[in-house]
């Protein structure tokens, strides 16, 4: 399946080997993610050289091409939740994923077009992951 | 006009005076503002009495009944930018304001359906609030 993973950029990169480990498990369950920028450790330096109207333009292109967006919701972030919300309007398959002791959004955690699961390590996240 | 103010609840409360100025500032202005949950202090011991389901709805039907959407982006906090991502597929007109020393993202910055503003005071806020 294609699919866009969405994690914190400019709200924080706290997460970021996570990010890395859930885009390697994905892409070895046979998935085509699109967004594999989102975990590079040199996406800041990368979009330094950018201006946001090619980022937002791209990231928007990215979803559009996916039929599944899965995005790591434990750091607050406002770029995440408005791809979260494109991605609901375009009808597409939401996956919402969060670290078990994170206070996620009413607006996720409420909402039955998404699918939002916790997890407390990888192993979890291995189990979640049989997408079709 | 009918506004939703969107502010960061579950990302962080630490604009919450702000918050409480901005709406009082709008409905000075003639406005009507919906959303003043988003800047009571008691919100949380609300909140913890309906499920998130009820304030994923409640939420979304503010924002269905308004012409406008005014997001303050500066704490980043996934409801919000899921709320900004909703009004703009609503074809909401939606204004994002921000601390100029804050780092807002591309899907924000980038996005020539959002007006996003800068400001440093309540003064300078005064005076992009000039809506029609």
């Amino acid at each position: 399946m294609k699919i866009f993973f969405a994690g914190s950029i400019r709200g924080g990169r706290g997460m970021l080997p996570v990010y890395i480990q859930i885009i390697d498990m994905l892409k070895r369950q046979g998935h085509t993610v699109v967004s594999e920028h989102v975990a590079s450790v040199e996406l800041e330096e990368i979009e330094a050289r950018i201006s946001d109207e090619e980022i937002f333009n791209n990231d928007i292109g990215y979803i559009d091409e996916c039929e599944c967006l899965v995005a790591d919701v434990t750091i607050p972030s406002i770029g995440v939740g408005y791809e979260i919300g494109y991605a609901v309007s375009k009808c597409k398959h939401v996956i919402c994923i969060y670290s078990r002791d994170s206070n996620v959004s009413a607006m996720v955690r409420g909402n039955k077009r998404i699918v939002s699961v916790p997890y407390m390590g990888m192993e979890e996240l291995e189990n979640i992951f049989t997408l079709p």
